[in-house]
């Protein structure tokens, strides 16, 4: 592929410093671009590599002015990326249609280019919007919508009545609308509380691989508009998502949880069940939340305390043997002095 | 769907208190029901709500009296919840005999009204029970047996030589009897282990989505009678799990583990291989379990201990930097007072 | 089967120490075999059970001189074992060729004896080597490359442009390739950042049931030749791990991360973004790792501390209570101490 500088500076909104007559062949990191790439440095500490790199372009925020390489100064550079990456990415056509490999229900409803390819299962009422893709092994149950331009990967199981989005991706091997885990203890053992609720998905949700998501016991499981969710995720009944959170991976996110807007749960984080995450909070990896945290709280740990606060208490964990030691020995020679005293 | 109370009263065995004569459309949670739906308090914080609800009629223990509604008295509230959802949950129904787009080996015993779905693969001598449901998507192997009434959801896989009881439930994704993690080092590398045992698994195990089983190295990989698992959960080679056992989300046990019956492990616990968890154990959410506990315990944390103890410490955990200072001047202060005394 | 004790001898390596003429009918665990089974002592703990063993042989290291039975002394037990026990692992017949229930393109390029079991689909101009085993149900986008005598079990999903390499075993629900998580923020939302990268996987690599490895945003994820992977493990975008690296259960590693040669990944340890964990670290489980690690550091916690340390710690974080307790009786013996001698 190749693309004039001057159309990726129109498309992502930036001005060229420099060479303007640049045709550019790729994109690439600022340590392995070669020439005809362009790249990008979104963080001031990777600017020292802009002496040494081969790329023909980087696109830079606006206040890097002179670095003797041609530049594409913008207000957001990692914005502009994303664009610049968006022009070169590889467009992949998809055979239009249903194919005769697959299962479609006949009262299902398929919209307009839609491609369903083989060894897929679409159940009865079901409707799947225009455009959207449907690879294979994909099973998507009963009285299930899927809205527009949506992107149903590989293997994916998504169970009857569950509604998606327009622009929802969701990636290999994800479930949606298994049964909430919640079982009444008996005499015998366990009678399974049965799960008649659903999952909503709002618009341009991702899911990453092979995430779970139940359906609620009763109502709806709530995956706001915006929201991201990465791989191996664990999202139990009726557990809602505000607008643009961010899941990292293996988080675990017990029943009835309500999470805000903006809110990012890093990597293997867990939420207990029934509580709150306000708006715009950011949890820190592997954190273990037993209680509801304020809006716009940053904390780690378990249970989550504020960040810096945090990282002093994890040091001072490895010296515990010493601290110890010190206070038994402070508590022998107060004692020692005490009986001097005492003598004397 | 209409049900009058007095039909739901027989069935969960509960004693109407209020108007009798009453019809019943829906259940939901004691906030959201409107009128003519039925709802539930199994915990006694939820009672206040018991004014304000719109609920038709509420299920509640026998010791709740009086509340200016219609009440359904039980003896075990949440279990009559249980049975109430069940009578309103939607039944499926499923196309009998086996999909002209699956493949099902000649020498396999299908037993009768069992339904298969499009896209299967069944192997050869598999045998699968009585009404036993195989959704589309699914791969069984050679020489598996699956009993009668059971329920497999899309995209599972089960290996060769795997044993499911009657009325297992298997979700989406679910693997089971994968080879367990086993390498013999080398010079040159690492030795693959053969993993020539099966997995067995009891009658009336729930097994939720993307959930992995290990084949055992030599025998069998055990899930007793009743056992209960969530999503995302691993389970090495050669675990036992007793009955009636909760294993909840993301938990991880590794290989040759035994725990007991009745146990719970709470979401994200990791138990170290070999080790045995006794009957009736509670490990809190996130614990590392190195070694073995006694049947009983009810302990958190890594290492765990008891519960109590656990909520003490992680709480001084975040006032460790202010103990440590302490101890510093208070070691500092000592040795001045020590010097002052030596000089009078 | 039937196999005679001195084949095995031969085929292991190892000298017959008792009785030269028995044939073996199976291996089993030392407490668990009966007469006709061989079983092996890799760990000197389980010498003890010699005496009262079943077994008509025992693998045994070569120091092991005498135990009253039959022994087949070699250098390395363990690997003998893994050696015996392939010699008796039940060997899969596969049908040859291409399922007609099977979506194959004319482009790709399937190799001599490869079996393309049914509901397996195949896309454009993918290679697959000889002797390869596609089981039914895996996805294997457009062009990707798999190598010779490679596994790919059932509900696989490979997405386009993947490489793996020779004798590589995939197991059942794994997905490889899918988009790394990255999002640039904007005002309205998150734009996804395009993940036009690749994953390459080497020879001999093992990858666990539902494990997840994401594609590169540009350049590739690259998997070294012998790396093994457990269950449910997450590899970001970008992540490189070097040969013969062992990566356990639920383990999840961040973007951009580079793990060295023979390093061993504990189960459930996290793993930040962007660092270096050098050649031979061993990361104890549940590890919550965000800095480098050099080469050889045998570590664990969070952050990761020497083992012996961080075990001592671990035990008084149990004693926390006791400890503030003593240092504020301290504190307050000290201030009374001080005002009795100001009196005095």
């Amino acid at each position: 592929m190749e693309i004039p500088l001057k159309e990726i500076a129109k498309k992502v909104g930036g001005k060229i410093k420099g060479e303007e007559e640049i045709i550019i062949k790729g994109v690439a990191p600022i340590k392995d671009a070669v020439q005809g790439e362009i790249s990008f440095i979104a963080n001031k500490k990777y600017i020292p590599f802009l002496k040494d790199t081969k790329a023909s372009a980087v696109i830079v925020s606006e206040d890097v002015e002179e670095a003797g390489i041609t530049l594409l100064q913008t207000k957001d550079p990692y914005l502009a990326f994303a664009k610049t990456l968006s022009l070169f990415a590889p467009k992949h056509s998809h055979p239009k249609g249903i194919s005769p490999k697959s299962f479609v229900s006949e009262s299902a409803h398929i919209g307009k280019d839609v491609s369903i390819y083989p060894n897929v299962y679409i159940g009865e009422r079901t409707k799947v919007g225009d455009r959207t893709i449907i690879y294979p092994g994909v099973y998507i149950g009963s009285d299930v919508v899927i809205g527009k331009d949506s992107l149903i990967y590989p293997n994916v199981t998504i169970y009857h009545g569950s509604i998606l989005g327009d622009r929802v991706i969701v990636h290999g091997g994800v479930v949606i609308g298994s049964d909430g885990f919640g079982f009444a203890p008996t005499k015998e053992g366990r009678e399974k509380i049965p799960q008649i609720g659903i999952v909503e998905i709002g618009d341009d949700v991702e899911i990453g691989s092979n995430t779970t998501i139940d359906r609620a016991t009763m109502g709806a499981t709530k995956i706001g508009k915006g929201v991201k969710i990465d791989n191996l995720v664990q999202i139990a009944h009726n557990v809602v998502i505000g607008e643009n959170s961010v899941i990292v991976a293996q988080v675990g996110i017990a029943g009835s949880v309500t999470v805000g807007k903006n809110v990012i749960l890093a990597g293997q984080v867990g939420v207990a069940g029934h509580i709150e995450i306000g708006d715009n909070v950011m949890v820190g990896p592997k954190s273990g939340v037993a209680k509801s945290i304020k809006a716009g709280s940053i904390v780690i740990g378990s249970p989550p305390i504020p960040r810096t606060q945090y990282i002093k208490s994890a040091l001072i964990f490895a010296q515990l043997p010493e601290i110890k030691k010190m206070v038994e020995n402070l508590s022998n020679e107060l004692e020692k002095l005490k009986k001097e005293l005492k003598k004397s």
